[in-house]
């Protein structure tokens, strides 16, 4: 059914880059043409695709997420972490890559990121890999 | 064809929880192993998965965007709803599921929401469920 | 395999509209269900759905995205386009759209768009067309 599962450990906040998981996952399936889910069943946390290149991406982008979503005194959620959850609706809960020749369709400076909004955590993330 | 339209009518502004519907298209799919895809044609609205424990986190979610994208003075659409326009692409017309062993794959804490950033409408979502 | 590589030439910023391209994919697919992705590779641009009627609509998405995601000083990205990394995160590198009847389920005002945050540049997309 080429349905995979993968568990991580995050820190406080992070961009943690699950590519070679996600590439794994591909290769194991077989699948030489088709898409490919990668699924976060957390709320406070999100699935992106960013640049691999320069890791001041991943602390600029939290940067910018911290701007946009500050803690506001308007907050009623009882365990103070709303501004994750207004994180991990933005990155979205999934992303959909194309798989060709066996291969995830990534640009050259893209990888894929489970991202961590409230850790530190124990996080689980999936991966489906479909044919057509 | 496994394709499926459900019609709602919304208030204000509210994160619906669509989950019983779009589990209903699964069972009624008899898809057992594959994907699903959950796609809202408004460019006022949207979907994500969200925490379905503490209404207060679909409260602050709505508080968070409004604060990330006020009413700016140099909005030029003539409709006034720019915000919501803005909220929509966050949020993003789509999302997609996983679905195994008939069932949608979703964390312990998440639902799925219908997002109207800009009601009272009488609105649709279309439910696609995918075999592989 | 249905799988298509679109280049276009952008502007500095721009929604581009992508449909008709879309469009030609699935067409030339033949696929008459299913669903259709498209996707970006690029880490600096995007995939939208949003309105087409008013072009306003997309000089509005520039400027609240511009206000949510200011240039900020403690921003270490040495390339200096940070915002740009975060409005794609934002608009997310994908985007699912149904296909029933051999035509895109998109809604009245709905139209794909590729999303530039950081132009002009040449650039690349893939629309990938599933059956079933």
């Amino acid at each position: 059914m080429n349905f995979y599962t993968y568990s991580i450990r995050t820190q406080a906040e992070e961009f943690r880059n699950i590519t070679p998981q996600v590439r794994e996952a591909v290769t194991k399936s077989g699948v030489k043409e088709g898409i490919c889910v990668i699924f976060c069943p957390h709320t406070t946390a999100g699935i992106t695709i960013n640049e691999n290149a320069d890791p001041d991406v991943q602390h600029d982008l939290a940067l910018g997420l911290a701007h946009a979503y500050p803690e506001l005194p308007g907050f009623q959620h009882f365990e103070g972490n709303s501004t994750a959850h207004l994180k991990s609706t933005t990155a979205g809960a999934s992303m959909t890559v194309i798989v060709h020749d066996g291969h995830l369709v990534l640009g050259r400076w893209q990888h894929v990121y489970f991202c961590e909004f409230d850790g530190p955590r124990a996080r689980t993330f999936y991966v489906k890999v479909l044919e057509g």
